[in-house]
């Protein structure tokens, strides 16, 4: 099942296009409070589908959400020749998703993702998934939506750290590919965003995973370097979560990949002046995630109940500079302490 | 994703070696209140492994029931290098499956049926699934198991109703198949069953299927010749457990076939003496599902909510004779009461 990523200035006439051809018996859309208001009323195209409405952030990402969901399809009387559109960010993206893939065992979807995090982390991949006690994406599967809409459209009426968030995803990928890369986006300035040229480094930065995601659908080897500054990141926010303060994810994964780096510099050498860079921009846009020693057997904790790591393990894809990973590095409890306090001391 | 089907006389060796050589670093049984000590003390490969316990029968396969394993498995630790051994009838392996498919997006599970539906439902074609909102397997996904055990050491134990059970999916694949393969499984005595005569017998049958299932993995098309006999009998299965009185599954498939043998007959000119020859054997043997015409109603919409329907019409597979079928027929209302009132006559 081959997943088509499309990129427009125009979601609506895209978006009507396909549904006119696919010859659906109902159209569901998703959407959250913002993007119901905010999203929808832009594309009357939708106007007759049936709208099922969420709530609004991580803290929605749940089995309670899921089975209202699968109930609104039901009392909508959905079939597999029914068609769901996602509209919204990561969260309706991957809980639409997953609400779809296992319906009557998988009808067809349309993520429409409004954030720029939604569009990099949900555009390709068919991941999908919900949080479940405590852990992130805990509960899930691998299932591509039949079309992804990737669009600038809606990200102007976004506070900025919706788009900071998106950017962290972006930089991870520009990490993965050259330093070149890497060091362009370290140029972007977020009190002036040109979204034409968004749209293309956006088309770019997904390019990037597509390559990766192409050599490995269910994630058995090379898509682990996807996994770059998730681990710690997810421990981030998933410690954030816990403690009733959500941060969000691109935030998450931003601290993690300058905590990673620190950790490629001690194992692999990473180049420290890459590293500095990152962790310039990162504290000057992202400020820090406040931690004290005593947070740290909770982010262990947390790191070895990763989906990637074997049993007691933490594992990390590591970076030898920009461009050159190495995945499945098992991680010492020493090390990853010693990277927590060097985290600390450059960004927090 | 392919799965490995193997026929074995010795369950412990064959999952032995299966265990041995995959290097995981947990093994997970799921098994229900009688396959925990009935089989699982037959097979003592599993002495080390964590049995996570459900209570047992069709009333099981609840969203509750799922949380509870998914609960489970995070709790003894379970990564995606873990195992899940499905130990049981039909409800444990479709829940089981779902359950390892959805954990952390997917781990690894062996489908060890111990009833002979069990074995011919699981066997090929990684159908998972949950009833929902009072609907037969409403939330599911497609995910083979990695290795199905196919053996009949369970089966001598089993009360005679759940072999009747059982044999009613073969007897369906074998009208799928040929005349003869049908009139002779009609031969079939239950009070003296030669459990080496059914392993071959049920091989056969799974190979009918497994044909099938290979021109189609998701159901778009020739897969639905399975659907034979399920239209009908997924309603009345519905129906009975809508009224506290759940009917096996492959009772209401016995039952199910007739009605669509009835209907294969108005509509596709199916031999009389197929029909007579298949109702006389499940009149015999099952018994009959007693429905009024005041049922019908209830079971029409529940027809008409199949997963295989577009919305509002009822889909059935038929038949030409045995072994030259027909997929996609939709049948008008009256030709469904029709058939109803003509099963009431042949069974009830």
């Amino acid at each position: 099942m081959q997943q088509q990523v499309l990129y427009t200035s125009n979601v609506n006439a895209t978006l009507s296009t396909i549904i006119e051809g696919g010859n659906y018996n109902a159209v569901m859309v998703l959407a959250d409070s913002n993007t119901r208001h905010l999203a929808l009323p832009q594309l009357p195209c939708l106007e007759n589908a049936t709208v099922i409405e969420m709530p609004s952030g991580e803290a929605s990402k749940t089995l309670d959400t899921l089975t209202g969901v699968w109930r609104a399809m039901q009392q909508c009387g959905a079939t597999r020749h029914s068609l769901l559109v996602n509209l919204g960010g990561g969260v309706v993206t991957d809980l639409g998703g997953l609400a779809a893939a296992t319906f009557k065992r998988g009808i067809p979807f349309i993520n429409v993702p409004t954030t720029l995090l939604g569009a990099v982390d949900a555009a390709v991949g068919g991941k999908t998934g919900i949080n479940f006690m405590g852990f992130k994406n805990e509960i899930g599967a691998f299932a591509p939506a039949c079309h992804v809409i990737v669009s600038t459209t809606f990200f102007p009426t976004l506070p900025e750290q919706e788009l900071k968030a998106g950017f962290a995803e972006m930089l991870k990928h520009a990490m993965l590919s050259s330093s070149e890369s890497f060091f362009h986006l370290l140029d972007t300035d977020f009190s002036c965003i040109n979204y034409d040229t968004l749209l293309d480094q956006l088309r770019d930065s997904i390019k990037i995973k597509e390559d990766i995601v192409r050599q490995d659908p269910h994630e058995q080897g090379p898509r682990k370097a996807l996994n770059l500054g998730h681990t710690v990141g997810h421990a981030f926010e998933a410690k954030a979560l816990a403690d009733g303060h959500p941060i969000p994810h691109g935030y998450a994964v931003a601290w993690g990949l300058v905590t990673e780096a620190v950790l490629s510099h001690l194992i692999l050498n990473f180049p420290s002046h890459q590293l500095y860079a990152l962790a310039s921009f990162v504290k000057s846009n992202y400020g820090a995630f406040h931690i004290t020693c005593d947070d740290y057997p909770h982010l262990l904790d947390i790191m070895r109940h990763d989906k990637k790591s074997l049993a007691g393990e933490i594992n990390c894809t590591l970076l030898h500079s920009c461009g050159d990973y190495s995945i499945n590095n098992t991680i010492s409890n020493d090390d990853i302490t010693a990277a927590l306090d060097i985290y600390r001391d450059l960004v927090d």
